[in-house]
């Protein structure tokens, strides 16, 4: 399905570490597409800043958090080009004629945002920033000429809102100047939080960092939630919906010892401390080299921020040859 | 009033060329404030594109007829800097952080926004961009630090929101980088259209140019709006609200002679057509040295787009300046 010709863009907010719940449904793939095609990872300060305009601090000492996930992981920035949002000053630009292309009502009404406003619980008193996120998607989207943008199905109307502002800024302006893009959607969208709730997020505090250290990585697998009506050891347990066996179905390489237990918790007799010892023995396999990955980068930040000045450079780079063909589009080149 | 450290900043939407409404209202003001303080004077083209994102070209046509109506009338680019807003790129950073300080809601209730909607047909239909635009107004004040903003009464809004934003942003980021203005409300703030409605608009027709022909100002003189009731040359004529002594008010620099004028209308006896006679000498000699300079600088536009692309390099340093230290009080300087 990814061709060699395709671009992808794709990022985090930087207002936190990144966790498991990430590495399932975005990051595992980027370490693919790295090889497959053309992949930007943008760090998203200023769109973190919409809803985090009071905590600049956090969202400034995130950057190198995240950056430090992204090489921990294998996001290698000889393969994928990684930037921080807010140096690319042509996107500002391009947010604001996109802005005038789309109408005040229709922003209103996106269904992502409307949902995030209600869990946020904003009401009347929602950032004018956050409302227009969107469109600053849109020019984050078209600025890289991306085709492909991994999201989240919660995600798509933010591709349909790119993809309508391209459509009429190339009608509007008679021109074919920007493309339009596809979601792609992961395979496993979303990993539970080890609460069993249907997010691993943050906010909920039921999250595995991929910078957990081995200590408290081995309290959170004990404190799990199964299946709550295996009671006794002997009962047949159910392993549909159960976190301890979605997260070995996603962590765990050996795909026939995970059938047996599964097999063997669902007849009886194996208790959840069993299976979790075997849970947290292939996480602590999975996120040890990670961990060390990770202390040898953060041991020169420095470093890690050159790396981020130069993948920054280069999308710079790019998104100003974009912003000059929106420009002479749109008929404004004055000099 | 105003001191020698204040600092203006004040523009014209490039839609359309100047008119006498124009230079009463503001542009006059210009040639003083230049001698007196710092002056900025933006050609908004991005802002012109809020609600002429359909007609670029339009917008790109104007800015040099905007630049020879300013260089015609005496505002001199030694003493003012003279610029192109959508060049100056911080602008548009400065825009998207501010929107993180506004609320929606606060967006909707901006009384000058809400009265242009209603003017200009909108309804639910109105662009995103045009919604925001006091937003980009607090961006473009705030970046040249400008302590006075020439605007009329129907505009004061727009320095409240502007300020507004100046104090959220300071008290956020405990800091005192931005700055608040005043507006500055100009003496005879409105001159009436030749059909005697309120403004001078170019939408109603109803303009005399700085760049109008003889010929055409000989035209639209005589076609000029008076008293209704002034039927007869013996009869009286009211002088209050009659465009053509407004006029005489506003450019005739022999008070005393408008003063007989005024009096011998209004006990009878002194026809519209020897009012209007004069008025238009008058007219014709304030207007033909604008003329002339205004061909002879229209003789080079290649010199006159020097003159701006140098203004425009001169705001941009002081807009970035601005924004640098934006960036430093939210602590997002990263390299």
């Amino acid at each position: 399905m990814v061709k060699r010709s395709d671009i992808v863009l794709t990022g985090d907010r930087p207002t936190g570490p990144l966790h498991l719940g990430h590495y399932i449904g975005s990051l595992k793939q980027r370490i693919e597409l790295q090889e497959q095609c053309t992949q930007f990872v943008m760090i998203a300060d200023a769109q973190a800043l919409t809803d985090h305009a009071k905590e600049p601090e956090k969202v400034r000492a995130n950057i190198l958090e995240v950056a430090l996930d992204y090489l921990a992981i294998g996001i290698d920035p000889t393969k994928t080009t990684i930037f921080i949002q807010s140096l690319i000053s042509p996107l500002f630009e391009l947010t604001q004629y996109y802005l005038n292309l789309v109408t005040w009502n229709r922003l209103k009404h996106n269904p992502t945002v409307k949902q995030e406003i209600l869990q946020k619980g904003y009401g009347e008193s929602v950032p004018a920033g956050f409302m227009v996120y969107p469109v600053s998607q849109a020019a984050d989207i078209s600025a890289f000429k991306a085709t492909l943008v991994p999201v989240g199905e919660d995600q798509r109307p933010m591709i349909e809102q790119t993809n309508e502002i391209v459509r009429t800024f190339n009608r509007t302006y008679n021109c074919n100047v920007l493309v339009e893009s596809q979601a792609l959607i992961p395979p496993i969208a979303r990993l539970p939080g080890i609460d069993g709730k249907a997010k691993m997020s943050k906010s909920l505090g039921n999250c595995i960092y991929l910078s957990e250290p081995a200590d408290t990585l081995a309290k959170k697998v004990k404190r799990m939630y199964t299946d709550p009506n295996h009671l006794r050891v002997e009962d047949p347990g159910e392993v549909e919906g159960n976190p301890v066996f979605i997260y070995l179905d996603a962590f765990d390489p050996d795909e026939k010892k995970v059938e047996e237990l599964k097999k063997h918790y669902k007849r009886g007799g194996l208790g959840d401390s069993i299976v979790k010892k075997h849970l947290l023995e292939v996480l602590e396999e999975f996120l040890s080299p990670i961990r060390k990955r990770r202390a040898e980068f953060a041991s020169d930040p420095q470093e890690v921020m050159k790396m981020l000045a130069k993948g920054t450079e280069k999308a710079l780079s790019v998104a100003e040859k974009t912003l000059k063909e929106v420009r002479e589009a749109m008929g404004i080149i004055y000099f």
